[in-house]
């Protein structure tokens, strides 16, 4: 047996620094749950400031360094923390680490949805476990559930609140009528979204998260490509309105996968939900993943998917559980996610999926004009299940709002582009998914 | 390397035939995520039908028996599948399998609940894996998140919602305004309930949930007397009502774990909760579990917490994880859960608890009766926060309600034991506690 397991810790941003908080203020219950001493052997960042204040607050007795590969070619170190976030050069130190027999813990769930089929197959061969807890809903231990807890079922459906930033902006412009840009100064001001947000708002980081499950469930990369993704920055106040007022649908930035007959449903994109759906409870800055298995039916995980301390509660916990089998010569023994890299997963065209949608069109208000609207709907074998029009003689433009009954999107984004050509209409028609659990 | 993993499976009621079911159905994926093949090698029921159902369905070409050492004589069994229930001979069984270096799936609450310390230390000692899932929220994964996901914190907080018949019942009595025992009819009708239902109604299933939960979050057992109990079988319809409509409350039976500075505070009863709470969305046979560490904050794990399929999940989840460290040969080198038999817990005694109260007297519509209430009351250091009457002229008892502000318990029953000795005071004053999250 090992005397002690020692870790190398690269990258100390937030996340990072609250890994060594939380490393040195648990210290005790770690020590017990994995039976030896946790240590930090070495921390490499870029940034000299950082290293400095590592120095300073005596983090290590270990390496501090600017170059990865002195934690890299440490034989000393036995588990990699890779917290610097990105693609390159995170996907290099992951791979040379696993190469070099070392286990890896890493929050990078860009890194793991582009490159999942090479990072876990290596993984398998080299009989190195590679942990990523924190990489989907921060300190929710949704990744365990979903890969060992639910194992015994055929996931059926996973319907997620993934992203923090989007979450709490939809939750402002619902709660309290503010508008896109007013929604997103104040996430800015609350420290709820970043400097440059296009990732989260564009729902890439919700892509990135709901590849990563898809692929724990079907034990085969769901790829980037694969999932139609569509972001929030497009969302009017007047539709998360009318949605909630006249329907009585919440809206939020949804990460739905779905088993079907036709292949699998995946895609990222702003969804309406009925009221009474307990997502609809998760607010602001929280996450929330909920997943159908054949056999458990419903469950629900919830959790804030975001923030120094939650991160670093799923990173220490991926440390204490590696770090045990580590201690006891087993770590590898079994690997930690199935990846069939030959696997084909038969991805549904999003133009073949069905589901309800919220229609808005700005036209004249003029007679004849929503008999015209709904022959070409009719024509496109789209169904209305209910229309509320708000007239007024002192507008030119004036809304008509929908919701159909279940219909391809092929057709509807073919009777949209018809229907957008007609003079009477006035504006680009918006339209919202609906998704009725 | 072993050629494939035998089960022995022991109880062949409703949960052991949704766990043959879903061996089967499941086959493919469970096969491949264990790498190898399970299989059951052997059954055990007393019931001599069931064994003839089992026959006649080919669910083995093993053994077929009512006699359970069969089992635990039988070299070839891997892993043992308790599923009968209850103390004993369950308590024999799961020892007896343990000693002979078999690893065991169990769902049985009542008796880890109960011999938790004798079970984990036998299991340390012998290398063997007892793994336990079923036990606590049925397919929702909860154990394995508390021991493994969440192991980087504390444990502040654990809230639960973890019987399905009291929780379809008193969804019933606030959703329908049903009385107790017409709910509890309805219950039994749909099949949420029991023949004899008495260890759900009078709590003790959630008490042998929440030890369990508490049990794993301090690395020692939290034994059944450690935790106060209070059924629902007195609650009446009106204080489900009243709590409602004057202070926006909702009934649930809560566990309620709480680390505080004078100990841990550790009880199960009915609970009024602020309707904003997620937990009062949990509604029917839906179980949900609340909980928070210091690093990861607040957590929230929902679904069915009881049924045939559900608990099946958890069962075979648990058989596929045991089975693949069985194949690999490294299953009980590191232990499950950490139980040190020799650590005390400091638990706190339910009379110096402090909690917010919801109080109903039933007293003579006379002046001065308020005055004299709450003139006792104050005598006591419970300080009230809202006062609801109502009056009326034609009745000789009316109700006078309260809310308090957080009081001890030791104070609040003084000063009720004091209150109902009045003259003025019809009918024993009944008290709800209050959950303020």
């Amino acid at each position: 047996m090992k005397r002690k397991v020692n870790l190398g810790l690269i990258g100390l941003g937030t996340v990072g620094v609250g890994v060594v908080e939380l490393l040195q203020r648990n210290n005790a219950i770690i020590r017990q749950k994995v039976g030896t001493e946790v240590s930090i052997r070495a921390i490499c960042d870029k940034d000299p400031n950082r290293l400095r204040l590592a120095e300073r607050m005596k983090i290590t007795d270990g390496i501090l360094t600017k170059d990865f590969n002195q934690i890299l070619n440490n034989p000393g170190v036995d588990i990699v923390v890779e917290l610097m976030g990105g693609y390159e050069p995170a996907r290099k130190i992951v791979l040379a680490s696993i190469k070099r027999g070392k286990h890896v813990v890493t929050a990078n769930k860009a890194l793991l949805a582009k490159h999942w089929a090479e990072v876990f197959s290596e993984a398998q061969k080299n009989k190195v476990l590679v942990y990523f807890e924190a990489s989907v809903g921060a300190g929710i231990p949704v990744v365990q559930a979903l890969n060992e807890g639910l194992s015994a079922n055929k996931i059926k459906v996973i319907l997620g609140i993934l992203n923090g930033t989007t979450n709490y902006i939809l939750t402002k412009m619902s709660k309290e009528e503010l508008d896109f840009n007013d929604a997103l100064a104040q996430a800015k001001r609350g420290g709820f979204a970043e400097a440059d947000p296009t990732i989260d708002l564009e729902g890439i980081d919700t892509v990135h998260k709901l590849a990563i499950l898809g692929s724990i469930a079907f034990g085969a990369q769901v790829k980037l490509k694969d999932v139609y993704c569509e972001g929030i920055t497009h969302i009017a106040q007047e539709d998360i309105r009318y949605g909630k007022s006249e329907f009585g649908y919440v809206l939020k930035l949804l990460a739905i996968l779905k088993v079907t007959d036709g292949g699998i449903d995946v895609r990222v994109h702003p969804t309406f939900i009925p009221q009474e759906h307990l997502l609809t409870s998760v607010n602001e800055e929280y996450n929330a993943v909920y997943i159908t298995g054949d056999a458990v039916g419903e469950t629900m995980f919830y959790g804030k998917g975001a923030g120094q301390m939650p991160a670093a509660s799923a990173v220490v916990s991926d440390i204490i559980y590696l770090s045990r089998n580590v201690y006891n010569n087993i770590a590898g023994r079994v690997p930690y996610v199935l990846c069939d890299p030959k696997k084909k997963l038969n991805i549904l065209d999003i133009n073949r999926m069905e589901t309800k949608y919220y229609i808005r069109f700005t036209v004249v208000d003029l007679p004849g004009v929503l008999s015209k609207i709904s022959g070409i709907l009719g024509k496109n074998r789209v169904s209305i299940a209910s229309v509320f029009q708000k007239g007024s003689s002192s507008l030119r433009e004036v809304p008509i709002i929908m919701v159909t009954h279940r219909a391809r999107e092929g057709a509807i984004r073919k009777a949209l582009t018809e229907i957008d050509r007609l003079k009477v209409v006035r504006k680009k028609s918006r339209f919202i998914r609906i998704e009725e659990v």
